[in-house]
């Protein structure tokens, strides 16, 4: 059996390229994760989802515990078989998402109580029940149970929060066990702070873990502030296991974080612009419900492959999501994730190419012209 | 250029099998058209449509024509380029929708007039100019303009408005003009009445078309009514012509009509109800959100090839529409277009065989044992 391990292949500064292989198939890094939430990618079959050449999907733990349940996932198999996609799976933890979208929470030492935001059921949700959550559904990557405050924060609370987390996730490690071909990712957290970030790395790194995620940023505080924090965090977590900043991000977020030494992310963004028109392209974000498109027989953008752009105008993108019809969303999700696979291709080319720097003012280059002009 | 035919090449009982033939590809019949009313069939991939077998699709005139406007579509190539869609294309000539959906209608000997039921816009379709609005689009078999009444009504009523449907379409013949491999179709109007059907049969065949449609039915009449009816109407029609069974139906009407002598049929059914959660299959109807699938492991069909009982369990379909996850109403739709598809290959090959009866018997006998037993 395949066993969980990262190689780091090549270096530009600080970008990084290298591989994760798992029993369910290698992930080349830097690696960008569509999330599939309630056990799909948003408008999206899981076939199409892995024609953009994503090598692993995120699930959402607090979303699929409240329905349709670990327990039935996993009688029905496992979370692979269920949503019909067979390379790796990560997970969280459900930590952030109690936090973000669950109702009455109460946070003691033990983890978290919360009531469903689908039906107000009461649960709970510690470092224990997240892990065994996580091994339920079958998820190759799973993350430890953390906690993390909103910024702006004060210290003493940030420090706190930080401490608790890395409580959690000696408990996480414990409760995790051996599973060869499984991965266990520690949390960084620490808010912008680069004392609190390095004693929770150090405290993470004692505990010891597959690879090692940056946690607590994308909250709020804005590029300037995280690339702030990314020109530190991640060169204090272990350089030969992969680093993964949870929740990112914009196109210029995610190339920010992978020339400051990132190797995995995740984000919402490409799915959820796509079912209200915004896509994403080489010239920056068009916005399809302008008027502008009616009439253009242009493909949104001349040098995709993804099916919106290989088969329809502009002007049919604009009428579809005018109408309201399902289609809009299932091309437009499309083409926003081809196009994220795509940045993430064209970076691990330039780091292997030692072009790194070129690439990027390519890519600030060809945003800053902005769309193609009216016709 | 190869022209517009039809051939017809099997018959048992009043079932036919057939072929037409188009420019743009040939279509079997008898043949289901999936509707693509605003040039898409919802939540369909047009290459996913194409993989259920489908020869034929239906575009709806009242919807083009105020969004994005006929005109539009033309100058971007016409509505098979638009919708990536390159096999034949039927439109109806917008009378019926007129008629169910627009606002503040007035109907004259010229036409009508009626605001838009999007924004309040006014517009006129007479059969001059559902002509022109059909061959902007560019479709492929184009409808006379006709009017018909809701049943029941009064037999003056019916008598009228058929005799007004046969003026249209002796226009709409006029202004159609000479059109090499395209098509124009008649509609028989008379409602349930066997002489007004005649009567307008007889007026039909003076003028001269390409393929007769059965119009007037599937409005609320019931089955009972509508197959007494089709006991007689499509003989009325000419025997070497396609005859199109318009709105129809569910799959037992859909047998039913077949076994009438009708060539081809379309309905948003499959479509609308995959949105729904109901799936056709051959133990009858399945309501996906009924609680007894949540921890089903088996496929909604284990003989159907589609997506949805290739690679999803019962549960998961169960899943994904309780959570209103768009994947639901994408795979159900193909379920349900599939199972139309394949029951109309099934009967073709009956036909062929000469089996027909045998196969409607065991059709019906599928639908009666109903659903499969709980686990």
């Amino acid at each position: 059996m395949t066993q969980f391990q990262f190689q780091k292949t090549r270096q530009d500064g600080k970008a990084r390229t290298g591989m994760i292989s798992t029993p369910r198939g290698d992930i080349c890094t830097p690696a960008f994760m569509p999330v599939g939430t309630a056990a799909t990618v948003k408008a999206m079959m899981p076939e199409s989802v892995a024609a953009t050449g994503a090598d692993i999907l995120l699930g959402n733990t607090y979303h699929l515990m409240l329905r349709p349940t670990a327990e039935r996932i996993h009688a029905l198999g496992g979370l692979h078989k269920f949503m019909n996609w067979d390379k790796p799976i990560l997970t969280d933890s459900g930590g952030f998402q109690v936090m973000s979208l669950a109702g009455l929470r109460k946070l003691t030492e033990k983890g978290v109580t919360f009531q469903s935001h689908i039906d107000g059921s009461k649960h709970e949700l510690t470092p224990e029940r997240s892990m065994e959550i996580q091994r339920l559904l079958g998820s190759n990557i799973v993350m430890c149970f953390d906690e993390c405050p909103a910024l702006p924060a004060e210290r003493d609370r940030i420090a706190e929060s930080m401490r608790l987390s890395m409580r959690w996730a000696e408990r996480s490690r414990e409760a995790f066990g051996d599973r060869p071909g499984y991965a266990l990712f520690g949390i960084q957290q620490g808010g912008l702070e680069e004392d609190f970030r390095a004693e929770s790395a150090e405290a993470l790194r004692e505990i010891g873990f597959e690879g090692y995620a940056i946690g607590g940023l994308a909250v709020g505080e804005g590029q300037e502030a995280m690339f702030r924090c990314l020109d530190f965090a991640p060169d204090q977590l272990p350089e030969d296991k992969p680093r993964y900043l949870m929740g990112v991000g914009k196109p210029d977020d995610i190339v920010g974080a992978v020339k400051r030494g990132v190797d995995m992310m995740d984000c919402v963004l490409p799915s959820r612009s796509g079912r209200t028109g915004q896509c994403f392209t080489r010239h920056g974000v068009v916005n399809i419900k302008n008027a502008r498109h009616a009439d253009d027989p242009r493909p949104l953008d001349e040098n995709c492959s993804c099916p919106a752009c290989s088969n329809y105008s502009r002007a049919y993108l604009h009428h579809v999501f005018r109408s309201q019809e399902m289609i809009s969303g299932m091309l437009m999700t499309w083409h926003n994730l081809q196009y994220f696979q795509d940045i993430m291709q064209d970076m691990r080319d330039a780091i292997a190419a030692g072009t790194f720097a070129a690439w990027e003012a390519d890519f600030h280059a060809g945003r800053a012209n902005g769309d193609i002009e009216l016709l």
